[in-house]
C-alpha cells in the first residue's frame, strides 16, 4: 500500500469540487483536471493496474461513461482485454441486461456475455464508489455471464454513502479498492 | 505506413457487423470484439500513439463514448494529458457548447475550456468517421478554446459517407488518419 499512499496527494490535488451538480446541494467531484494531467493520470493508471496483477484478473470492466476513461487505459497497460457495461440500448446485438434502483425510479444496464467466459476474471473500474448500484448491478452482469469477479477498484469511495458493504455481500471474497476515500 | 497496414488484418478480423442497429437497415460495426482482445487493443492503441508522436500533439480529447475507450489509453501510452468531450449537460462547471446537425434536429457536445491552453495541440480520436458532424464539431471546440487541433485519427472511416472533406476544410492542413476505410 506504500505507492497507493505515495500518490493520495497527487491524485487529491487534480480533483476539483464543483457545488450545486448535477442538483443544488450536491458538491461533486470533477476528475477532469486530473485526466489533463500526464503525470496523475499514468500514476492513476499503473495503480489500477498493480490491483489488476495482484487480483490475477484477466480482463477489465469499465462502466459507462467515467469508466471507460478511467478503465480502458488499465487494461492497455496491464495487458488485459477490456469490456464496456453501456446504459440500456447502446450496445449492438445480444445483451445481457440488469436493472438497478436510482433515488426515484430505475435504470438498466447491459454487457455482452460473449465477450466473458467460465475462465476470466474480472476487474470492474469505475471513478467513484457511491451508494454502489451501478457496481452491485455490474457485479450480477459479470457473475451471470458465467464469470467470476476478481475485484472492485475505484478512484474514490464516498464513505457515508455505505456502498462497500453492499458489494461486499456481492462479491464473496473479492476486494473493493479504493485509492481516496472523500 | 507500414506497421499500420500490417495491423489492419488483424484489426478487421475483430470488427464484427451487427444489422439494423441502431436502426433498421443500418449495418452496424461493433468494436467490442476489438476491445476484448489485448493483442488488437494494445495494437490499435500503440497505432494511435504513433499518429499522436508524428503530428506533435501535446493531449489527446476522446468523443464520448467510444471516443474515451479508444482515447484514453492513447494518452497514458503517449504520455499525455487527455481531456473529454461529452454531451450537453454531462459535464460539471463552466463549459464550451458546440451544436451540430443530425439527420433530423440537432446535438450539442461540450468541453472544459480550461483544460486546454493556446500552446496546446490536440489529437482528436473515435472510433468512427461518418459524415464527420461530431469531429467537425469538436474541432471547433477546440479551436474556440484557443488551442490547436494536431490532427484527426479514427479507427475506421466510411468513406461513402464524406466526413473527410468537411473536417480538412475545418483542420487548416492537418491530417485526418484512419487505419481502416470501410
Amino acid at each position: 500500500m506504500t505507492e497507493l499512499t505515495d500518490i493520495t496527494a497527487l491524485l487529491l490535488s487534480r480533483i476539483r469540487d464543483v457545488a450545486d451538480y448535477p442538483e443544488p446541494g450536491v458538491m461533486f467531484k470533477d476528475i477532469t483536471p486530473l485526466l489533463a494531467d500526464p503525470a496523475a493520470f499514468t500514476a492513476l493508471t499503473d495503480a489500477f493496474a498493480e490491483v489488476a496483477e495482484r487480483t490475477g484478473a484477466t480482463k477489465v470492466v469499465g462502466l459507462e461513461a467515467r469508466g471507460f476513461i478511467l478503465g480502458a487505459p488499465v487494461a492497455v497497460r496491464a495487458g488485459l482485454g477490456f469490456v464496456p457495461v453501456r446504459k440500456a440500448g447502446k450496445l449492438p446485438g445480444a445483451t445481457l441486461a440488469q436493472a438497478y434502483d436510482l433515488e426515484y425510479g430505475s435504470a438498466e444496464i447491459e454487457i455482452h456475455a460473449e465477450d466473458l467466459t467460465a475462465d476470466d476474471r474480472i476487474l470492474v473500474v469505475d471513478d467513484v464508489l457511491a451508494t454502489g448500484g451501478t457496481a452491485e448491478a455490474s457485479i450480477q452482469l459479470i457473475q451471470r455471464a458465467g464469470a467470476e469477479v476478481a475485484g472492485v477498484a475505484v478512484l474514490m469511495e464516498l464513505g457515508f454513502l455505505n456502498g462497500r458493504p453492499r458489494l461486499e455481500a456481492a462479491l464473496d471474497g473479492a476486494p473493493v479498492e479504493a485509492l481516496l476515500t472523500v
